[in-house]
């Protein structure tokens, strides 16, 4: 197996589909200005036109929208394997901001790019369509959890998700994962302030549910804070390929 | 002109691409089984699998999510052109419900159709991504909304955003529109009481910026609306086809 056929996107799309040699080929070569970018510096500005999308190949980003006052609401994180900006690239102005996390590495796209993949093969084209639909899933339940969701059944669930994505391109799983995310970065997705956070992390520590500690959350009783984040993982739709 | 290039999925695709007769006749194809429902039955259920998508073509509906204790957060609205559940189609399982307000028109669409069509054109296949993207944009303001708008704005907001939609597929304007939600519709949907929505309505019509009552919005000043809300329509991606 090549470097590129383990690619972080090609796992993650296998979970819809099957891929042959020449679809694998096809995204390969989406994958070629890979590039390196440090926090500090956002990849996307909201506002900008023109702009590139990209393919996140190592690191995590954070994606966010800032308001007139000039506050900023996070709306999720990117991870290995996640397109950074694919909503940007159909829509003519980017409508939010890509801020790195940490040193990433990311390939670049342009729409053409993107346009001509979705001509040479509509599997593919089904899949970035699943991929966007699941995007939009989760940007979906953290609508539900800001606006439905005690504290601490947020927190919660935003941990079990990303244990979820984070498995399905293998870099985590039921024991934890590394994390480089702040108490402040949760806050500002979850719609709480750092102080909140900071109780609640140490109360469900308390419990032995789930300890976040120097970059790492490692999971004390997976299934018991399963059950407290009433976490259904179905809107990420890892049950294996639905085209063979 | 016919009636299916006129139909309000094609009028809203063509503000991204320029569709030729066959791709029209394509389109033309997924609307062929049209049906009619009512409130009070869900067209797609939460948990479903294998459920089919829909093209919605007279009426709104409502699409939500249901909490573990009953609750339901709206995540949005969908109005004719609009897709109902092409997330769901894509995702094996549905993520929400979808409910008509009233008696509705769509057409129904099957996943192999879709994907059918995505594999005759790869301009289709961008249009349909492109409808998607502008669907997650629109959640995206949504969590916005409820995470750091202030109520009148978040009010203020919905409506303008309702406007630019109907404006696209020819059912509304800078005048207002026919609006058959509740205040309990616009409750659930902005996480808001329905007293409270009731207060900051009648706000907004003493202030002499927009009047909702009988099933109609009417603006009664649009551009001082646009400036109270900070309504920025470049998410919605109005600005004509990209596509030639």
């Amino acid at each position: 197996m090549t470097a590129v056929e383990t690619s972080p996107l090609i796992r993650k799309l296998s979970a819809f589909a099957t891929l042959s040699t020449g679809e694998t080929a096809l995204m390969q070569r989406l994958h070629r200005r890979r590039k390196t970018f440090v926090s500090g510096r956002d990849l996307v500005h909201q506002g900008q036109s023109e702009q590139a999308a990209y393919i996140l190949a190592e690191g995590w980003v954070c994606s966010y929208k800032l308001q007139a006052d000039g506050s900023r609401q996070i709306v999720d994180f990117q991870i290995p394997g996640d397109f950074l900006g694919l909503r940007s690239l159909m829509l003519r102005v980017s409508d939010h901001s890509f801020e790195p996390i940490g040193s990433i590495q990311a390939s670049e796209i342009m729409r053409d790019e993107l346009l001509d993949t979705l001509g040479r093969s509509p599997r593919l084209a089904a899949a970035i369509l699943w991929a966007a639909s699941r995007d939009e899933a989760m940007v979906v339940e953290h609508l539900v959890s800001v606006a439905r969701r005690d504290a601490d059944v947020r927190l919660a669930h935003f941990l079990l998700e990303l244990s979820a994505r984070l498995a399905l391109v293998g870099i985590g799983g039921r024991e934890g994962y590394a994390c480089p995310l702040t108490q402040y970065h949760l806050a500002d997705a979850l719609g709480l302030s750092a102080i909140h956070v900071n109780r609640i992390l140490r109360r469900l520590r308390e419990d032995r549910l789930v300890t976040f500690r120097g970059g790492i959350v490692r999971f004390d009783d997976y299934d018991r804070l399963l059950e407290r984040a009433d976490f259904d993982p179905a809107y990420l739709d890892h049950g294996g390929p639905v085209l063979g």
